[in-house]
């Protein structure tokens, strides 16, 4: 191994951020070659395959890219980022408040069920386990923006439902319950809201919605909610980086 | 640095693979406690800040997570994993096939044009740059399943319009220009089509529409496409995993 990097941080990595480094000192943009393998193997005092390493590192974080016989390129992928991707997991709440949206939390019913199908599969429950269905509405002054359903096992909430106050952060209650959902697994789709919905809770005008069904699981892969998150289409518009 | 591992390879690296290793070898299941730093730095005869930076390189890769005071635990991560996200970036037509679809697509109109205002901006054009604009229906057994239209600088394809075959992919004739696109920045949203598209071309029926609005960039971080797809909502349910 050679000279000057030796630290407990290992090689490899710390010439990825070098490189990355030297990318940036250097004002390279999307496109431009970067330095051959024998300018950056004397820059860095460093050898031949722990700079390939590196580069490979690069290369998977899609910093650089190689086009065969004309050598590595800085890719597009540093100027390609986007806020607060789809792809985060956070609690409804944390997530309007970020559009702007200041939603009060409306409980429209709450009860102990058997669950559907659909949910007893995605949350791999036993067969006679008993769900906590909960249903809210959102407004962002007075207009409904979010119509949300979710259930919870029955075992991971045990209290009696009337003792608890719904209008609150779901993902809050399960951390109280030590099961805080910590990532899903999710399918995202346009729709209609059901048709008993729009005449029960007066929601005629609520538009096409962006709905996200997910099964959230806590730390341990426990599922612990799944959650049917209707966002009307008019509010709401999600980004993501595809690649 | 200690002896055993030590070849081209770093040492993190080595080890972070060594240890998700163990823990496959040993069926260490999602909850479950990963054993002490002192009987992993015993086991593969290592220093405790080498150990240390493998352990951080599992947390990002969320192969195992810390809960403080309590120790590092196999998390959930391996366990959700979905199928064809809308995080990886590919052509409708591969899309739509993915799906079990095979769309015949249909040209509704070609033509060069100034760019709307959000398309430059997307873009980054120059003040007089031209685009030609693609407008297609996908249809699947004779029903619309997808609206698209794209944008693409003029100058990218200079060839005659009449000359080119549009019923084809897009992602194939950039490609044949040099430009293929290779990622995007991308919204998704939930909508109805415009109404004067309804009328034009008779779409009453198609309902809700999870449109992606997609800037695409070639390898070199050039904007290459401005695209909107509206993909029929009874047809399309897209997948992702969040965290």
């Amino acid at each position: 191994m050679d000279e000057p990097i030796r630290d407990s941080r290992t090689l490899a990595i710390q010439l990825r951020d070098r490189i990355a480094e030297l990318i940036r000192a250097e004002g390279l943009k999307p496109g431009d070659k970067l330095p051959t393998e024998a300018q950056l193997t004397q820059r860095f005092h460093i050898s031949r395959p722990a700079l390939r390493e590196a580069l490979k590192l690069l290369e998977q974080d899609d910093i650089i890219y190689v086009e065969h016989g004309r050598g590595r390129f800085i890719s597009a992928m540093s100027a390609v980022q986007v806020d607060r991707p789809i792809t985060v997991f956070e609690s409804v709440t944390d997530m309007a408040q970020h559009y702007g949206y200041k939603p009060v939390n409306k409980v429209l019913s709450i009860s102990e069920e058997d669950p559907p199908a659909v949910v007893s599969e995605k949350m791999c429950l036993e067969a006679k386990a008993r769900v906590i269905r909960i249903e809210r509405l959102r407004l962002h002054d007075e207009e409904p923006i979010l119509y949300c359903i979710d259930y919870v096992p029955r075992t991971i909430i045990p209290a009696k439902l009337y003792d608890i106050d719904w209008s609150g952060s779901l993902l809050n209650l399960l951390e109280q319950h030590r099961h805080r959902p910590r990532m899903s697994a999710a399918t995202v789709s346009s729709v209609m809201l059901p048709d008993d919905v729009v005449e029960r809770h007066d929601l005629r005008d609520f538009g096409p919605a962006l709905l996200i069904a997910e099964t959230c699981f806590d730390a341990a892969g426990k599922p612990v909610n799944y959650a049917l998150d209707y966002h009307r289409g008019s509010h709401f518009t999600f980004s993501l980086v595809r690649k």
